[in-house]
């Protein structure tokens, strides 16, 4: 019986290295680092691994081979650890296993998003072992979470950025707002029974839609009408936001322009008695003119793609959608 | 082209209509009201309804129809109020939509919870527009995601009350602990291609197993061996938790015994130096015999479960592994 006892002990030993191996490949290389390197922190703190071991007995209990579900054994310990993770903040816990808590090693942003973002990954390599072929409505949608999370981290990123260039702003708020547009479209698209190139087509719709939708919100907080807005005038420039616009002024700015731009970020934002003498400064340099003409551009991009929806009222429907949401004023 | 206009606004009214229709009824008649109130609180909270608008245009613009994507269109907008909960968190904002945010009307874990759930919802309600036969393992994932959720709530709610039944505490480990254990057994089994009775034994299996494992969890904290155990003994009566064996010893105590009790609920919790006077209480009182007991009753059921396992390797193992945890000693 000692033997049998040793014997579960090597199988439990062998099966648990090598879930660890597949946890660790599951969350290299994926980017940003400021999310990636806490989830690991988290998922590297060692724990019984208990969970991913009853996935593989189970499986085997029916008879499946162990080589089928290790991202099944994977994906529920992701989601044991996004438990943790956020439970540790609810608690106020200092330590687990031994070890600082993420909340406490890094802050609670980082610990909510480390959190919602090992569910997500948990989600997509559960994903990895469905055999149905029709499970890409589920990837999409996993896909779209991931994104909507890795879109936010670089958003806090970006708060305590000197610099941020137009093109990481544009990666970010591709990820942050214009993911999950696409996957609205896409799942709509792949329930709908569309074709690939369907679906393609629709995808990018939403995708460069998100995009307009985004940088009109940018240019709304300085050009809306206060009574219609519903929010203060400016409030991107109160709370020292790196919007389109602002990143955009900076780089053309000179001079006292310049200086008068740059204590928005040394001073982590501004008055709001001082909105009117920037939204001066952004009409001098033209920004608003160019996020129009950018918002008329990603919205272009958008209508073409829709020239593969024969239904025209459906088709009707979304470039009406997205031309509401251009020439909306709140 | 004004009529054409006004005939999709008419659209887009009487779709959204039914969105919101649908978000109520996914919300509706959940349980505990603590994580559900303010679920409903933020989905009612208006919002154009522009990705859920997006499904259903585009399952149209595919040849689908309105009634086969409801149940995805009210999904995005979960899955987009999830992140809004947690991104009003992580930038400490006060309103939304016009309205006090979650972590502000309510504190701060309700709104990490809220936001979590809505997205375990999110797939759940994603789930329900799925065509596939064998999306069963997904499924079950998702109801492990709810069921932890819903657990932690019950949790953070037993720590401010003064009563909590044995049976509600039962209920609370349930799907805090439990629920994950019974998933994995359960996912594996599917994939596994175990049939209907074997995927309901394993699941059982794992069911019990994990409530065994969260009763050993509350008798080691007593009984443990500093050395050998990471954490501190006592850490549960430090901190004023409501375990099984303080539940149980608190209905069975008279005199000053319930007095000392009644003190750790009324001070929420007690001095590390008097821990060793409490376990003096639980074992004249013999809770730690019975909290004993328990585990190994609900080892039993789980290991009758495994009696449907004919592969001897697989039940052999299963079984080393409910052994190995119920004589752990950390």
């Amino acid at each position: 019986m000692k033997v049998l006892q040793n014997e579960f002990a090597v199988l439990y030993e062998k099966q648990r290295l090598k879930i660890e191996d597949k946890i660790s490949r599951v969350l290299i290389n994926r980017k940003p680092e400021s999310l990636y390197e806490p989830c690991s922190y988290i998922m590297q703190s060692g724990g019984k691994r208990l969970r991913p071991l009853l996935v593989l007995f189970s499986a085997r209990a029916c008879g499946g081979e162990f080589k089928n579900a290790y991202n099944a054994a994977a994906a529920v310990e992701l989601l044991h650890n996004f438990t943790l993770v956020h439970d540790d903040i609810m608690d106020n816990a200092d330590k687990r296993r031994g070890r600082v808590t993420t909340h406490k090693k890094y802050d609670l942003s980082t610990a909510i998003l480390t959190g919602d973002n090992l569910l997500a990954v948990a989600y997509l390599t559960l994903l990895k072992d469905c055999r149905e072929n029709d499970k890409s409505v589920l990837a999409t949608f996993t896909q779209g979470v991931i994104e909507v999370c890795e879109g936010q981290s670089l958003d806090k990123d970006f708060e305590v950025r000197k610099n941020v260039s137009l093109a990481e702003y544009l990666e970010m708020i591709n990820k942050k707002t214009a993911a999950l547009l696409e996957v609205c479209c896409s799942v709509g698209a792949q329930i709908g029974g569309g074709s690939k190139d369907k679906i393609k087509a629709l995808s990018l719709f939403g995708r460069n839609l998100g995009i307009a939708f985004q940088l009109q919100d940018d240019l709304l907080d300085i050009t809306a009408k206060e009574a219609e807005f519903g929010k203060i005038i400016g409030g991107d420039l109160v709370e020292g936001k790196k919007t389109f616009l602002f990143i955009r002024a900076l780089e053309k700015a000179r001079g006292k322009d310049k200086t008068k731009l740059l204590e928005v970020i040394k001073n982590k934002g501004i008055q709001k008695s001082q909105v009117g003498e920037y939204r001066d400064i952004y009409h001098r340099l033209g920004v608003l003119e160019e996020t129009e003409g950018e918002i008329a551009r990603y919205t272009r991009l958008a209508l073409k793609s829709l020239k593969a929806v024969e239904d025209e009222k459906a088709r009707g429907a979304l470039e009406w959608l997205a031309n509401s949401l251009i020439n909306r004023n709140k």
